[in-house]
């Protein structure tokens, strides 16, 4: 053992003597050119590649790496084993990847949110610990042996099912977002908050196991009529949204598992409603009820919240869906571009409660000039979606900023766009396109430009 | 409040009182014919359709199901406030869904395995706290700023990363399996363990972000000549494999990331090598180091460990593919049908290390007579695909099995085809038809067919 150590750590100090990291200047040139020219206003992948080859050529080993003398005592030791841990959890140097609230933002962190560390995340599903929570009477804990499901109203047969009972209908798994309503509910008037977790970290997104809701609509024997659904959840709010029949045949479900685990307390367990694309109230979490009418409800949060006024003085209620929109994820305010001048990759998510995103572009310079951003597959309807787009930092200030084009042909609009349709009293459904000034100290700032 | 709730149990227990919760018998027949005739030997969505309407219409409200009285507990309190739980975890009732070793399977702890609850698990994805886990000397426990990798050997331009310039590389994300050469190991001889858990759950599935190995070996410029790579961890055994070059630059990535977040620990934390389709020990945890050279190096892991004694009496080694599989998790000896007879949904895995599944068949009678099973979409290479079946149990003793077809044309065998190729003295990659037999007691049992 201590000759293969000594044999291994001799091969690396003498690898390393050797190591340039960096590619001589005219090499990197050179790979620039290359890949500016074979990218420039194209979306190919062919394009991409030659790209991808450029961004790594021109990444370089840091300046102070060094291979540490010696093996690192974790080459040394034993770890624990494998009967540690029998529900892992997340490394002591991830402990600032939390979901946070804001304090001031409600007057009880039982009627609240927090948001989810989007600056942190990668890919598209968010990990079941970090999915983003909004309660309206804290987080009900559930005894799933106790829990019944009610669906009743304008049915031929109504049906009382234990959770044993909907565990045996059809499974099926499908990966979807969810957004609150109020996703950027803060930046409506300016800009207010440096930090993509508060703007935009009312998002999450997982894959969900459970019964196609329109299986139980079958199985119930909806009566003609009949035009509307209101699924009612068994917390203290008994929270309540009315949601229109065809949207519950067509693709909602009734989860009960999240990210191939059963439903986590904060996500609805035993079982939640998942009504992809529209706003993130609607989800009905620990479902007890689902009646059949043929009108709507008007509950509490359909006419007090999640209605918005209008500039005519009119308030918009049944505001379902959850438009295109998109966002950088890097750099943001709270992971700036640490290494000066040079080239980075851009990432982000973009997602649209109408179906799949159809192509996402990336500014440099606040919106005069768009380039079109790569996006990584597959992409899902009603699921979040990764783009990336290298980028040439010269040093200088510089204004970043994405936009969303989804499968319908709706583009993103900028939030002066959304106020002159909306007012200035809005509150819910901000899905404008969201600038990060990067400044030439390398900080980055959330602003909206004039 | 109060004036909601009682009118609220009032409705729910008025509405209780005329709920059937079961089909007539006649028109549970009626549905049941028309499902049968519509997906007879047909394996289209359409046929599905009728197939899950006559599912649903068999599944009783439970004998014993009726609304509790009153409002639970839960409808009239506060839950904990979003505050609670920055990091979430499951909720008590599943504390039985955990990870589990075999304590005689090995000496240590520290070079052993655990075995994910994939009869709890629903979906493609694993999520990180139930991954299974194989150490060869226990979970290393890196500072990731005080880690290197280091990629040297036949290149022309060595490079040494920090964790922070390996991040600064073009991301991708994808899903991809990971299973363990011995998934299964114990089952060669004859049929042991009664558990789905033990028989199959060294097997996990993830997104997983990070930098494909090809874009760094583009930046360090692989020299002429060169065939193999070496992948080494940091832990203490400093697990290390060859890799064929060509794999490198196919498909293998650098992740970083795992469902979203950071590496688990126990998955490699800060970087493990994902190495799509090929058995589980070469894709490398807390990589440290990757060698170009046009040359295997025979470590102990691919001489000792991992190689196959074959009936010719050669020992068969760098077996890298995990072939076509699949196996029912429900039922399955942990879960049972616990409804005597009546209709079931069997559900399933499948995964290729080749490509993606095609189809998927599944028998009721050991194999004597297969009917197609529904995949659910979206099917992707190298990754888990769930596939489904209706089964009508009369309520007497069955033989369920289900195997694999991947879009090389590769059908998975039976383990006696298997062991007229591998003899007797296997060890590893048995990926043979999975057959349990369910008793009329409603037990499931694992069972090996003569």
């Amino acid at each position: 053992m201590a000759t293969q150590t000594e044999r291994d750590t001799r091969e690396i100090l003498k690898a390393v003597e050797g190591a340039a990291g960096q590619l001589p200047s005219a090499e990197r040139r050179q790979f620039l050119r290359k890949a500016l020219t074979a990218g420039a206003g194209t979306f190919a992948g062919a394009a991409f590649a030659g790209l991808s080859i450029a961004h790594a050529a021109d990444v370089p080993a840091s300046a102070g790496s060094k291979y540490p003398p010696g093996l690192p005592p974790w080459s040394r030791t034993l770890g624990p084993g494998v009967d540690w841990q029998p529900y892992g959890m997340p490394v002591k140097y991830q402990a600032d990847v939390i979901r946070r609230q804001v304090a001031w933002l409600t007057q009880s962190p039982q009627a609240s949110v927090n948001f989810s560390p989007l600056q942190h995340l990668n890919g598209t599903i968010t990990p079941n610990g970090l999915f983003f929570c909004r309660y309206h009477s804290g987080c009900a804990q559930i005894n799933p042996a106790e829990h019944r499901l009610l669906i009743h109203g304008m049915v031929e047969r109504p049906l009382l099912l234990t959770m044993d009972d909907l565990m045996r209908y059809p499974a099926v798994s499908r990966t979807h977002f969810v957004e609150c309503a109020a996703n950027g509910a803060m930046e409506w008037k300016r800009a207010q908050l440096d930090s993509l977790q508060y703007t935009h970290g009312m998002l999450s997104c997982a894959e969900w196991t459970g019964v196609m809701l329109s299986t139980l609509l079958d199985q119930v024997g909806v009566k003609k009529g009949a035009k509307w659904l209101l699924i009612e959840g068994a917390d203290g709010a008994k929270m309540a949204r009315s949601i229109p029949l065809w949207k519950g045949l067509d693709d909602c479900i009734l989860a009960y598992s999240q990210n191939g685990e059963a439903l986590r307390a904060e996500q609805g367990y035993p079982v939640r409603a998942v009504i992809p694309g529209f706003e993130g109230n609607m989800n009905i979490k620990w479902v007890r009820r689902i009646k059949v009418s043929d009108r709507p409800w008007y509950t509490r949060e359909e006419t007090s919240e999640y209605t918005e006024l209008r500039p005519d003085g009119k308030a918009l209620a049944f505001d379902f869906y959850e438009d295109a929109k998109s966002v950088i994820t890097f750099p943001c305010p709270e992971v700036p571009p640490q290494h000066g001048k040079g080239l980075y990759e851009i990432r982000g998510l973009a997602w649209s409660g109408r179906g799949k995103i159809k192509a996402v572009d990336v500014s440099f310079d606040g919106g005069a000039n768009w380039r079109p951003a790569q996006l990584q597959g597959p992409v899902l309807t009603k699921s979040l979606t990764r783009f990336t787009v290298p980028w040439q930092w010269d040093g200088g200030p510089a204004l970043l900023a994405s936009r969303a084009l989804d499968e319908t042909g709706y583009v993103q609009p900028t939030i002066d766009e959304l106020r002159a349709v909306r007012g200035d009293r809005g509150v819910y459904h901000n899905n404008s396109i969201q600038v990060w000034q990067v400044t030439a100290e390398g900080k980055v700032h959330n602003v909206q430009l004039a």
